[in-house]
């Protein structure tokens, strides 16, 4: 999958990931209209208005884009049915030939941890018979606990030929409390960087392994030291955008051969047509503004990979 | 929330939670056979034979123990009707007058934090109604994103008056690899622990904080250290049975007034009748297996309190 992932990165020349994060703030108001007039204010009517939500930006963008990185917290918030829309979704995109990275950022230990891989990127076995759940392409997992919380994920990576992201350095201010603190002079997210080399040193794809990494944007110094202590690391990157990454801030992020990263953006893609930028697409057009948004993003982050070489 | 669950603690003479994490290889073969025979061997048949499982169970020990903590990775791996059972077995524990500690183990940064604490604690609001989704009474948390990601779960359990257990230092072998990484001359559990008494400052309780820890049993002199950093922090402990945690172990993890604890069993309990102690109930008497496992975990650790002070 970490193969295909920048194949399908190289042939759309944009190492972007558009994150579907759906809050109903974010919805169009016709959308939340149409499906509560169908099925109230409920849990259903706020799944089918996100559900429409993501079909809209999916058909307007999966041309432009490997991947998506639906955020399963949006959907976990509306019960059962914010969930079914979850499934829904990553089954469109999936239709729509896009890459989707579950940003779950589960972990736990032994079998637990086997469930969570199992639940999002592998088969439960039921009696003679096997099922997928979820089924991802890429999952995000968290390291606290340790080996035994990677581990299982990376043994259903091998059998689905699927990857994982595993948290390192987080995009957000306070990353630091925990992941900055000094061990023989050198941060947490340095080791846990290590460790994911050493986890990923062991499931390569062709040129990266599948065992990936998530380093925020907002970290460019820390990206740097990073990118180079995990070679044959894919990164994932938010904080691009509305978080306040900055284009010129990715390039580090970069290895020599122009790939080792994938930038996410969510709201300055799905809630583009909120910002006065796009504000010409009217609220109706909001798929029309995420395309734009998405061309302007693969060319900011085009200028500054060119300008940082 | 808290008070609720110490008042309940007392009661019962039982600190203790019992893990309701329905592995298809724990649940008897009757009640598999009866839903897969309904069902097929389906996502469908496996919720109904665990939702089955847990409801006996739960009928045979409820009066016995204050509280039960589901673990969602279970129910996760078999999709949306797993969930399904999940949120079934939540709602059928609480109108048994069990507290349910969602064991979740959720960390993210922000709204995305937020969505999660609204998913497993709050409401969410969708136009002008509220509503719950799944609606626990506890979640475990995953600290490594730092306050980012825990503060918005104080912020909902101090509207909905309910509470989280943060992972310090969790049960596993491998746990020590980041946890025990030494900051300053101390290891990193403390460090979490230190931030976990800060954050409980801010949502006491009558005598405990709202905002708990997770320490493993297997670990009982970290437990010693950590029960000392945080005094008012109640302490969720699993690891007790099944992961080669003794009673002899826990001593260290209560105060002085005999409180401040609360000893998890899983599979310990759930799947008694697997074991030989209890091979006398049968499969089929599987429940009646647990109560009797419940009943003499609740002597144990009330003979190694005794012991022990």
């Amino acid at each position: 999958m970490i193969n295909r992932l920048i194949a399908k990165i190289q042939q759309t020349n944009a190492p972007i990931v558009v994150g579907l994060d759906p809050t109903l703030k974010l919805v169009p108001r016709h959308l939340q209209k149409a499906a509560f007039a169908e099925l109230g204010e409920t849990l259903e009517g706020a799944a089918e208005a996100i559900w429409q939500y993501n079909k809209g930006l999916v058909d307007a963008i999966c041309d432009l884009i490997p991947a998506v990185k639906p955020q399963i917290a949006m959907y976990e918030q509306f019960g059962i049915p914010g969930l079914a829309a979850f499934q829904k979704t990553v089954d469109y995109c999936k239709e729509k030939g896009l890459i989707v990275i579950g940003d779950v950022k589960r972990g736990d230990i032994g079998s637990t941890s086997e469930s969570y891989a199992i639940a999002h990127l592998g088969k439960v076995r039921i009696g003679e018979r096997e099922h997928y759940s979820f089924n991802e392409d890429f999952a995000t997992v968290n390291p606290y606990l340790g080996s035994d919380g990677v581990k299982p994920f990376m043994k259903v990576c091998k059998e689905e030929k699927k990857g994982i992201f595993v948290l390192v350095k987080t995009s957000n201010p306070s990353s630091g409390e925990f992941q900055d603190r000094l061990i023989d002079g050198r941060p947490l997210y340095e080791i846990v960087g290590e460790k994911v080399a050493e986890w990923g040193a062991d499931c390569m794809g062709d040129s990266y392994s599948y065992v990936g990494a998530v380093v925020g944007a907002t970290y460019p110094e820390q990206g740097k030291v990073l990118r180079k202590l995990m070679p044959k690391t894919f990164i994932l990157v938010p904080g691009y955008g509305a978080q306040g990454g900055k284009g010129a801030d990715l390039v580090h992020f970069f290895n020599e051969d122009g790939l080792g990263a994938i930038i996410n953006s969510s709201r300055g893609i799905i809630a583009a047509y909120q910002q006065e930028k796009y504000a010409r697409f009217g609220e109706e057009g909001y798929a029309d503004a995420a395309r734009a948004a998405v061309i302007d993003m693969r060319e900011d982050i085009a200028q500054a990979l060119a300008a940082g070489r």
